[in-house]
């Protein structure tokens, strides 16, 4: 009855909401956790706030360990993973990857955006990105599940209608907000609070952010990337603007989007623009789009929550559906706005 | 000895904070604050914590008294500046318009995006906008100064050196994010704190927001701007996307902009991309530019305090530069940035 | 198959988390949601990020169609519920009210901290107080539930065993932070962005607050009550300070805190000091104790999510009881940390 | 023409504080900042934000360096500053001691504390505690300058006007909020954005917290101290409980606090409750005091700006005052209230 679900990076945010998750999921039972420190501690010592909840003791990153469970979470630094999956794929456990290493199909984009000669390149046909409302067809054979980017999954919720429509001329312009656990757990300048709160910043722009690449493989095009960190934990916007390589009617574009989104359980269209309040704590996406008829242009924006869409609840979504279970299986829909 | 100063609007956000300025510029006593509400009550019931700072109390806005000041400030909602301006500037009064009245030279554009027929359209070809970095020459001459939006003063710092270089493929995309200040003092949807807090959203975007048009007066060209709101009370920044219309090499570029703003007293250039706590309290912008060569785009980014350089800050500038006082006079540079 | 709630003030703060409360509890379904205002529109008119998970539209408050729900939950200022409830409860419906009308024992109390005559004191023996921990016994038989205040609660959990084992000399000295949810929806002084944020304020001190009386019903002795309001969304602290009557060991503190506590659901005892990060989201409460021997004091802090155990999951917590449910059925217990 | 001043800790956030009040203090000059970190580097390295505002290059921390300035502020981790002290003041410099270092008279409560014998004890005696509203008689004669902690600051300033009237029955309770800053800049649990965000929590209760020998030693009472952490970058609460010893009437009361007040520049009192925003950024402490009659308590109310009045400001006050200025010459009163 249900499956045993191993996790590496357990102590990390995203490692977190896994177990919060996995804790109201009818058919997951986290039976291991691992992480690169912290080791031999009860993982609610960690993260105190789990006392009471979970007897789970913090194990090193052992892959024998790993490879007795059904389903396993990596939520690891780059270049693990890599390291990891094969014998894990191997073993008949179905891995889902929610770091780097498997996203790019191409070996030499990854070592020039991550700076590592990719340790098992032969895999990466076999690793499916799991981003249901652009690969659902393939994640039913999925072992290797590839988690999308929290940048990569808005941004392609956001411009996927209008690119597949072959409306726009390139590049497109997808400016970004994230919030702070994005950065993770480590702590640096961008992530210590009196330095964060109360400001914002971009980074990573004019192409330098590693989910560039990964942006315009999904979306088959070249993308100008502009990432910005403002002060709130979870949360992202991605607002992307695209000149019209023709005209359309405003009725048309909402049509276009309406029909595209309209079988997704996971993807909401909205009239108004949305914030990210509205996906807080929800593995939905919300997204609008307006014409700019003036400008010749759209801007189309896609609102989600980093840590769910955009990380953990979408990578349980991704399992449910290499699982086959119902896609929605377990994962909270309901935002908390307050 | 000194100016004496009237501020129109003196509770509000914009307000206040002229009267810290002021209290630190060693030309300016501020001798009379008026607004629409709070009439006959101390300033510092209004402001709890000016109490033992200042003695005025809040007056009805009387144009007459208005007309005994040497500088009057108008931080007023649109179509107030407008009926009180002219009198003020025929008794011989420097006013500075922090609203925004004054500052499309086209009426029609004004009601347009104002909804209101402009009440004294005779007077605009009279009014000066107060972006010292544009239009020092005419503010020497000034007796009604238009002090520009905040929006507008980001996009404008960031794109102008390349504008001015006719560099560009326009349309232009800025996407900017702003603190809640921008939002004024009466309670609503977008400043409530719950509401605002920990989210962030878009607002206003393709073409619908007022400052779109006062962004392409000063730009000269079509400009898509998406405005967003961020969970902070002051910053705000503008990271604005140029397609270019010929090659440029990274370093013409930096020389470029460097060369721009050689002499600009408020504006700092930097080779890193810059956060508002920079400038949080600051009267100066930093600007920061970079080229994506492989997509043929540049993304220059401009960030300041919209309380200070997007409103208090910058009116006080252009004042000092009506007045013919040195341009930073009373002005502060140091930023608060913890 | 499950019980028909109704939902009166649904679109207030505490209003819409019962909405998602019930959403994921298996044996509720909200078929109806009035309120003051937005009678009319759907419910995620005024919450957009419901958009697509509720088809609800918000009702006026009346009578008679909140007679036809089994339970009715009253999230409406003070005065209001009084006036709703007896006749609710005399068509057999199970009333819940988060309002202060049924919660202090004494309309005498009731008149002087909320200004108003009480309008059915008759009722008043006829309520239970809804604070399990407490009250529990009662709760079976309950057709009308008055839900502790948030503070009360956080108060309560955090003094209970040492009032409880007489150890103390009043008063107590309660000192409390609160986030801002508790203050409501209705735009003020106290939860507007630029004012709230990045600041904290003590507010109701000196006996002015409107908990005080129900914090010293539930303890059975006087509380110097000292509430403060800092920038955050959800979450309470309740530090209590207590002069010791009588000197105790260190170890034996703990162990009247463990036993007191050991078989409540809802309590997790903490060697360390919990924070509110800790419960967020989450309907248990975390109580730790500390002697502090030098100064013959105890200091005893709780921390809770105001919304959840400081109303709304309290609500729901005792409403299970009072319907013979698993006391924890559909309540959210592991917090969202990050 | 002006002090030469030198810095130790220049890096931090209250050395930084340092810089920016300086650079607005007609007499002062900063010639020299040195850290244990990031020597050789320029400072605005450091702190971007200071980029083309100052062209100071950060030291290695050298004594004989430091003596050839007029004023040395250390704003070291304590134990340092023992260290350095002495040859210092014996070479002539005035030393103000902005950490823990000379704040204890007793070598053995130090000892006790800070887990260190005191470096120097000897040199007790000769510092002088910098709370002019306690000491400003003997900081005339000053050479080194015990910097006050900043609850110490807090909580003395509200609760001493009772306890020099012998008003209290002891021990005072005094619960405090914090914000951040006072966490200093090196990374760590408590003060990473995302567990630091929207959250707050208790620390050092019950007599464990470092500064609580230092308030009893400035009070001479036994003080129960409950500090709280909550998501601020500046700002601190003191609010102290005290049962009266006799009853006292309220207009007494505030008379008691008005004329203990009433000739100090920095001591605003209060009739309302203040918030920490009322003094952002200035030096100023708001002080409000209540009267619960029916419980016999008194429950006092202090707001300072941690990093001002609780260290940099207060440092640059005394400083004045030992160097024979008007004290408040060069402090920023004017609140930046948004």
């Amino acid at each position: 009855m249900g499956y045993r679900v191993g996790i590496a990076g357990i102590t990390g945010y995203t490692g977190v909401e896994l177990v919060r998750l996995a804790a109201s999921h009818p058919e997951l039972e986290v039976v291991l956790g691992a992480a690169g420190a912290s080791a031999g501690q009860p993982l609610s010592t960690s993260w105190p706030g789990l006392q009471g909840l979970t007897e789970l003791d913090v194990e090193s990153i052992d892959p024998e360990r790993l490879a007795a469970c059904d389903v396993v979470f990596l939520a690891l630094p780059h270049g693990h993973a890599a390291r990891l999956a094969p014998q894990l794929v191997d073993a008949g456990v179905l891995v889902v990857d929610l770091g780097a290493d498997f996203r790019l199909r191409d070996p030499e984009a990854y070592a020039r955006y991550y700076g590592l000669t990719h340790p098992c390149p032969e895999r990466l046909p076999t690793a499916v990105y799991g981003l249901p409302e652009l690969t659902r067809g393939q994640l039913a054979q999925a072992r290797l599940i590839a988690n999308p980017g929290c940048y990569p999954t808005a941004v392609t919720l956001a411009a996927l209608p209008l690119v597949e429509a072959g409306l726009v001329s390139t590049p497109l312009v997808a400016s970004c907000v994230s919030g702070v656990s994005g950065a993770g757990r480590s702590p640096g300048p961008r992530n210590i609070f009196c330095e964060t709160h109360d400001s914002a910043r971009p980074y990573g722009i004019a192409g330098a952010h590693r989910h560039t690449p990964e942006i315009e493989q999904n979306l088959g095009c070249q993308v100008v990337f502009s990432p910005h960190l403002v002060p709130m934990n979870r949360g992202m916007i991605a607002t992307v603007h695209a000149r019209l390589a023709r005209p359309i009617a405003a009725a048309e574009l909402q049509e276009l989007y309406a029909t595209r989104y309209a079988d997704e359980p996971m993807v909401q269209m909205r009239q108004d623009a949305p914030g990210t309040a509205d996906v807080r704590c929800s593995n939905r996406a919300h997204v609008h789009v307006a014409l700019d008829a003036e400008r010749a242009t759209v801007t189309a924006v896609a609102v989600i929550d980093n840590l769910m869409k955009g990380a953990a609840g979408q990578a349980v979504q991704a399992m449910n559906v290499a699982l086959g279970l119902p896609e929605g299986l377990g994962l909270p829909l309901h935002p908390v706005m307050i």
